[in-house]
């Protein structure tokens, strides 16, 4: 689909959402632009900071706008903790969750890779690089629960895990698919399916089966506590990690610390079906703390437009982004930058 | 309640089980004798071995029997991974986990310590002293789950976590009461409720309410996806957490891996009410893989001894092997020791 005109969509959001995503668009213009592309860009104004002003999350106009884009760029929402004038998760709920359920985004894509001289905590860490293909639709993360008699001392809450075999294995198919097309070509389910029986047996069963049409590709078992102890004493052994929702929530934060911070963690929100726009973001939140200070690092944003160029066709502008960002980081040394002079530096090396 | 005699259930278990408790009796007995108490053992055979020659899991005789007893001494279950012969996890419900809801012990409890010299994986990993407080008797492992049109493409999963005020309650004072006789005096809920807003808000309330009784006592909240963060980027900020009964399993194999691995990593699951004995176990699993060949370290059930003693009043005694674990560890240069001889070596240090 290597158009040559990009639709994009951008939602800024809030704290330092604005800041990293101008960043993005600096370095995806000049790389669209080298492809004799053009970038179309229609910037919504969306999150905690337009809630307070409207009252507003996600109206369905413009949900039903968003949907006529190629794909939508995404910064980071959130109150700041504490700011009790916003209903506790409700712009993660009511935008960034319905935007990934509404538009069906079945493949939460997040690579890790280690880069050069990058500070892991961990002592040996070895190299990393691995993807981690998180499930986006079902879950826990479905919104099934409830409360009876809340506030008093008979209260129950429950959460139900909403799992099919249609949205596992989907996403199941397209972690083998990936693997495939990888150096290694091996897939590790994490899932916890001594305890989560009846879910961790679909997800288990899906994989034997699915491994089935991917004769080259190895694939191997962890349940999800054992998989965060190898994350910190052995992540070279992981390739390609296939999970559910809230695994793959917790263990990509944990990858993402391991392999230098979440100020370089990308990923995509992917609907493999293009029946709706992918959206793509970095890891990181909204970092009230640092925002409006030119402090916060646009490396995930960035790269999360990496992953936009190469869901739509622009490969080889994806790799040049890629390839500036190494450069890029590889030359780091502890010295502070501002937000746009990383994101200087990175066009440059385009 | 430091009786003068203990009447001791001991469930050595499978793979590395007995080798570990062989080696955490020869220390208790010690440490006990040295009270001038008496240790009464009754041992009980059962596990995947058990299940093997028997085909069973946890008779209720048995179960019955073991509520007559003073505490439970518990090495590891679990059959060989890939050992077709056992139905998947069987074990672990069955005996594990029903023995853990069926003496309501609710207080997992599994302290975090980076002893001196022992490796972290990670690079600075500072002073790390925390305990968690892991629900132990609600939330995800209910069972509460099913399957409808399981096999067939049309197939949905469901696992449904349970949670109530009594649960939480309970569970959460005692993470504070901990707490109120630590030094830092610090509670961290570590949950996910900007997504699992029903049964987060039940132990977000119950934090604030039962904090009110503990004014010396401070409080804050993380996402458990943050929590890893913090797990390898600044664990030294813990001082006790308490969570969920899941979030709480794949935390404490992550803590354990970052202060120096799960051979070292002891619990208690404890029934704080008295209405039934509480049981000590380490953390690790049945290691098939080294087996019957000396090479597994017993510490984790040497300190899982230490917490039942503790539990039991004899805390003088508990200190004691405390001790006699750090002085083992701090001398520790990496040179392999069998199984026994670290446990003799422990034993003469009391
Ligand atoms: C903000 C929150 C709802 C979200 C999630 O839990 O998926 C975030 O942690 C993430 O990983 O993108
Ligand atoms: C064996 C398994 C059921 C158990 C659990 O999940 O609680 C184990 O991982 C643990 O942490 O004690």
């Amino acid at each position: 689909m290597s158009a040559s005109s990009i639709d994009l969509a951008v939602i800024p959001g809030d704290g330092i959402g604005p800041e990293v995503i101008a960043e993005a668009l600096k370095v995806l213009e000049k790389a669209v632009a080298a492809e004799g592309a053009e970038l179309k860009q229609t910037h919504y104004q969306l999150g905690a900071e337009h809630w307070l002003a409207t009252g507003e999350t996600l109206p369905d106009h413009v949900l039903e706008d968003l949907k006529t884009r190629d794909a939508i760029l995404f910064g980071a929402v959130g109150a700041a903790p504490g700011d009790t004038r916003i209903p506790s998760g409700i712009i993660e709920r009511e935008l960034l969750l319905k935007l990934r359920f509404s538009l069906d985004h079945y493949v939460n894509l997040r690579p890790s890779r280690l880069y050069g001289t990058v500070g892991s905590p961990l002592a040996n860490p070895g190299t990393i690089d691995f993807i981690v293909v998180r499930e986006g639709t079902e879950g826990p993360y479905v919104g099934n629960g409830g409360s009876l008699r809340a506030g008093t001392p008979h209260e129950v809450a429950t959460e139900v895990s909403l799992n099919t075999a249609h949205g596992v294995e989907r996403v199941v198919r397209d972690a083998f698919r990936r693997a495939s097309l990888r150096e290694r070509k091996h897939v590790t389910l994490v899932h916890k399916h001594n305890v989560l029986v009846f879910a961790g047996h679909l997800w288990k069963r899906t994989v034997e089966a699915v491994a089935q049409e991917f004769p080259g590709v190895t694939h191997d078992y962890l349940h999800v506590d054992a998989a965060t102890i190898f994350m910190v004493t052995d992540p070279s052994r992981f390739d390609v990690i296939v999970t559910d929702n809230l695994f793959g929530d917790i263990i990509t934060d944990l990858a993402a610390a391991i392999t230098g911070g979440i100020g370089l963690a990308a990923s995509g929100n992917i609907n493999m079906d293009r029946t709706a726009p992918s959206m793509f973001e970095p890891v990181h939140g909204s970092a009230p703390d640092i925002a409006g200070q030119g402090k916060a690092d646009p490396t995930a944003a960035i790269l999360s437009a990496a992953l936009l160029l190469d869901h739509l066709g622009y490969a080889d502008a994806a790799r040049r982004i890629e390839a500036a960002v190494v450069a890029d980081v590889e030359k780091r040394d502890g010295t502070a930058r501002s937000t746009s002079a990383v994101g200087d530096a990175i066009a440059a090396g385009l």
